[in-house]
């Protein structure tokens, strides 16, 4: 299982730690917006059942990648959703009505956290002299802050910055 | 939420019941076959590899069309990874070690359940009168038994029936 | 003109006309989509005006294939604008303003019905043992079922169920 | 509806009269050339079958640009199957039996009817100063000639001008 | 060889030998369209050499999925020249001279027979339940009967229905 | 630096100074596009924010091949932003908040402009006998004037002409 | 022969005559230009000969649409190697060895007479209201005139307007 | 039937004798290779699978330019199953289990033979100066001899050149 | 001029002379196939305009090729229109009226004559080494007969060799 | 306007000023590059002309990602040609007549600084911990030091480093 | 020779001398991959083969971007197959027989150091502020690791991490 | 490691021999061609830039299909960069500068001793019957000849033979 590679071991472990739980992240939040893809409902229903269909597409892209990264440097990966739901930091929301509004918001919040906990991968990375991880991971936070401003700007009252 | 629709209310709640379950199952096999994609090991590992990387695009590729066949009718679909996991009836494997030739006999396992799952369903469908949910499933259980074939002939033993 | 079939004669002429029917209202409906494609006003324009064309798209595709399927088994099919206006079911609206919500209920409703009468016509294909046209229309009852939810989502109350 | 335009209200009367004539011809002579491209029989079969689908396919590719263009400039534009048959100079034929050279010899005389009309309607627009409608006709002057050219040619006896 | 399957052996057996059949009747019919393709002759030569090299191409992609659903299913398929020629009911011609009419009407009357036993294998397997197969050839009947209606079409006289 | 050509050499002078006046403007209103592509905000941010970067491209577009136009007969173009900032009569716009509705109002008023500038440029290139010149405006007209459509229907009140 | 057309048997006949010596010349100068991109040399080489190659193609690119024109009005148009030779203005040239710079030098001057004469023929189709062969021929100035541009800025002294 | 050549009759005689014999072994080698490809088991199914898919594709693509090169010269081609039957010299397998590796060396060996076989015909080709069919057959000759490479070396023994 | 080559001086020249013979005939026989796809007529009019677009097609792709082979070692190639004129071996038809049959015949006998002109420059070809151009001529014989083949199936009458 | 983000308040100003300058400076290289590509004269003209379309397609490209990451991070960027011509450090060169090998010189300056400072909004972006935007600049760099070195190339003495 | 760069000149060497080592590398690994894809036999023959195509095609990828690379600063790279040979750090093998595995662990250890003087030479570059070429080498990094991973586990021994 | 074949082993063991020299001198060709691509410097940077990239591109492609015929007949190839030095006849040129024109004529002086050398590999080909690598090496001389051509052509004085 142990991949050879001329990383240290405690550079390995720290790394596929820290892409698990990207990993587990990515599905919750692929499922999240999903779900509000599918039971979105009001006069933007096609604009915005488009987007959410993209930004899960976008999301969905990550999670091979990041397992994969895990496994070149001879880590164990995720195997399960009972795996995803035990790492996983995205909260489910499986309310019966949720307004368009605030499943923008809610989910631009979940993808505003996962930027944060991105950034804070990318640093294990460098740390652990991962450079490649890290670069994977550049692109993937200029996807999630991407994510970000178009539900913020999509939710926010028009001269404000409230929802 | 309620879809017009000249389906009548009961056909709606059973074809939508019998589609997620095939949903929640659909993400399970997902996640397990690229769990094995991941860890797989032996002198196979590139054939197997793509095979288990086929085959869980396969299976993906069912679960936007199955959950919007639900919402075409009016029904409410699967909501998070929380869901998944409790309507899912295919089985998680955490095994730190699995050979390759386990993991293509327990997939087949899998598949071959599904296949079965799938033709409920089909009759379900049929007595709602919800003839494209019918007609959708019919190309999901011939992959299904496409699957089924191709890890039944890979894990047999040369001139038996057995593993 | 009667292309050679071992289906009964009988059998072909309840086809032809199930099919001609479906056909004159295809032509109706999408000329009225269009219609509206190009009438449309309000904050959503490009939003509708997009989904409006796909939905044109989707009624016109499914003109040739009916009356082809007509063909190969030897009825006759529809010939002329004029025979359109004697079978279209689907009401004509020549109104010179219609406010876009009522565009999306007015085609909602349109959709639904043709589903309805696809699902009819889909019986008397099944009770004739033509199996290939009943084929064809699983597809076009299931985008006519996307339609109708489209249409739906996008034209209703946020918070319920009404346009 | 009057999208603001730097042309005169009255040029842009004329024009939309003058293109929502020859929409409504091309949706008649559309169904006309498919009705033709359904029903045709003799050893010619597939050749004509063919080049009737052609030509259909391009005077369809006519009828959402003129729509357009009136749009484009503030007018209204043709709403309805009723409206295509109240507008129409093109005349239907749904006879049973058309032989096939009295099919081509009647389009070939449809076809060159609607070029003059396109001629005379390149007129208008140009004396209204509409040069974007005025090149659009250019076009589909040069295809409807191709049109007239082909099935003049097909159906004449072979050494004189009759058919 | 017997791939897992939830379906009863005796559904098996029955689809597998109506499968076979047909797989033997599409290779020789498939020769036969390409030996007409290859010996034509007279005026239509390029139209009807086009013609039936569509044909022979749309009969030879049915093989592959016809073969590979009887295997899916555990049953054993076709092997070799000598077992089509044993099971093939669509009959040789080695002429050495045959008028093109002549060709267009003897393969017309070999797709329709094709068409017939086509519809009578879907019975057989939607009595085995085995719908996937049944969807299969709900296409493939649709194929059969346009390629039917083309041959009928350019090998009757105009204004009759003998050739 | 000038092209031979058969074109007079006043005539080369005025569809120069046409057309790089129209240049200017064409940079000018793509920066503004982007511009509000970019700060837009509020519920149809995905849905402007697109149709913004389409008429940006499209405005983009015709850059290069005006430009051309006028170095073929041997004329000077454009060379600098200063000099885009000197030649332009679009205005710019730097504020720090503009309410998405004035935004899609100022550009329409914009583009109508635009295109009458462009109906005048064409008039000086018949003049010249520069048909070259003038047949390309005439697509440019046209997709400007697609543009102002797209831009009024998008910022009017339901059932008015009013923004 | 004389394709049906509402154009005045006069007009077709000064349109044919000024397209059929277009065609000779295109012809002429599309071998003129391919004698050069064979028998280059020198330093240039390699950008020469693609210059030269695209140049051909363009020059090529308009023979059939201005023969077809010419049939589509029922006018006859060019038949042969020698009926080219007859009508060509464009001067062979079979000299051994010609310089680069005068053979860049030698098209241009082909070049810019051809644009000429087109623009001449340009108003021959407009008095004969052939608006659609005037469309073409804008597209075909254009083209010339680039053609022209390029080989007067590669052949030129820097500094000057010598060759 | 006689297409005109300035080969002689008896050159052209020669060459259809060997094309034919090649075309009848190509059919049979074609759905043997199918057969295995069916009927595969053991570990290395996929890998097999799909090699003897390219293989199979490989071979059926040389039988429509193989026959319509004897039609080119005017020689009568293969016309039926029955004759295939008759001309070929691969051999038929029909029985119920082959294990892998058999399967392999058996294609090798017949593989091989068809090489020597087309090298015999490439100089019957030579000799009646038919340049353009021996052209062909260098192709072919390269691709047989390819899958005989493959086909070896995947079924020897490691170490040796057993099986 | 002369592209340094190890073939002797003798056999450069022999094979130029050879290779420029037979590009002046494809010029000559590219113009006179698009003359009679510009000017047939009769019942096959799209059939065989559409066949002689492909063989001409054909033809002119040989011209650069060819001419180009001749510079790479080291000869001059063909100049100019006059050049063709000089040079050619086929036969101008400049008659205003031709039968289509008889169309195909001069066609097939012009065909058949470059096949045979071909032969010979490969002997050429050969007895100089140059394998290069032997091998081009190869693929153009092929495709030279399969000209002559569809026209003489297509001019022939049923049932016999004549016309 | 402040899309939610993790990096600090500061972080965001000092990274949009950084990324607007190089953005200014973007628009103006960009208009300088395409001036030299219009303006360019002699013989090297075609070979300049593309490189400097290159050039420039290459500089313009990354306009839009170096503005959207100020805004994904909530910053604001630039608004009008008036800005760029404030913030431009690049000099605008509306001189009559440049010499070819001057315009390369001027254009590799205008890049090498390019590069710095692009270098130097890297450290800015690295320090503010935007990895995300630091990336971005790795590829812009990359592709900056490409065009000078192949302006330094082009525009120096064979064997000297001077212009 | 020397780009004008903002990096130092030691910093342009030493980047210099590291990629010009990895160059030599890439040159040396290639051909022992390719070596081994061409002498490869026993069961996983395709498989391998395939594979070691896939990762020389990776590697040979690398070679012209670190070449130019070196360039872009100003450096020298590596001019000829001598100067791979002094500098390759990579083992040639040009044993007559190596067993599969062996040639998979062979190319597992010569690919993972490959990787750690990728990050040795990563660091370089970081050192020298060539943010460029660093990272360039993140994605062959990856690459590299992935390489690495394939080879290992398709070589260990089922349930171990020996060959 | 001996593939079955019909060839004799002498005839396999001579055309191994010319092959693998041609090989060796293929990678040895390559690298040099791209070394002149790397440190070209003038006027013609660019142009010349891209030819040397071309044709390094085309040399690189005749590599794994010689190769490859190598193995298909069973033969030995090469297995190293050491063996390329080994077996190479072209020349290293290691020089720091090396001229423009020079570099174009080296290389040119290469290609054509490299043609002269494939045509004796063809001849030993043709003596072993093997016609397949004889069919390959036609077209890799005709590239080989066209390189030495544009080399020639783009390196000689202008009005004569010299460089
Ligand atoms: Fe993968
Ligand atoms: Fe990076
Ligand atoms: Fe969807
Ligand atoms: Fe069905
Ligand atoms: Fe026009
Ligand atoms: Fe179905
Ligand atoms: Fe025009
Ligand atoms: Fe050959
Ligand atoms: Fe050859
Ligand atoms: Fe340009
Ligand atoms: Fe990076
Ligand atoms: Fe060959
Ligand atoms: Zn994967
Ligand atoms: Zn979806
Ligand atoms: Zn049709
Ligand atoms: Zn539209
Ligand atoms: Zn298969
Ligand atoms: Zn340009
Ligand atoms: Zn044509
Ligand atoms: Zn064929
Ligand atoms: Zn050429
Ligand atoms: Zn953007
Ligand atoms: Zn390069
Ligand atoms: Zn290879």
């Amino acid at each position: 299982m142990n991949t050879p590679t001329d990383l240290s071991a405690d550079a390995v472990e720290k790394v596929a730690k820290a892409l698990n739980g990207l990993l587990a992240d990515a599905f919750a939040l692929y499922l999240k917006t999903k779900n509000f893809h599918w039971h979105l409902s009001g006069r933007h229903f096609r604009d915005y059942h488009l987007m959410l269909d993209e930004q899960s597409d976008q999301i969905f892209a990550t999670t091979d990648p990041l397992a994969e990264r895990v496994r070149k440097i001879g880590g164990r990966t995720l195997r399960s959703i009972g795996e995803v739901a035990k790492l996983q930091t995205i909260k489910d929301n499986d309310e019966a009505y949720v307004p368009p509004v605030e499943m923008l918001r809610e989910l631009m919040n979940d993808n505003k956290k996962m930027a944060a906990a991105m950034r804070k991968a990318h640093e294990v990375c460098d740390d652990a002299k991962d450079v490649a991880s890290a670069s994977l991971l550049e692109n993937y936070i200029d996807d999630t802050e991407r994510r970000t401003w178009f539900l913020f700007e999509a939710s926010r009252q028009e001269g404000g910055n409230e929802a």
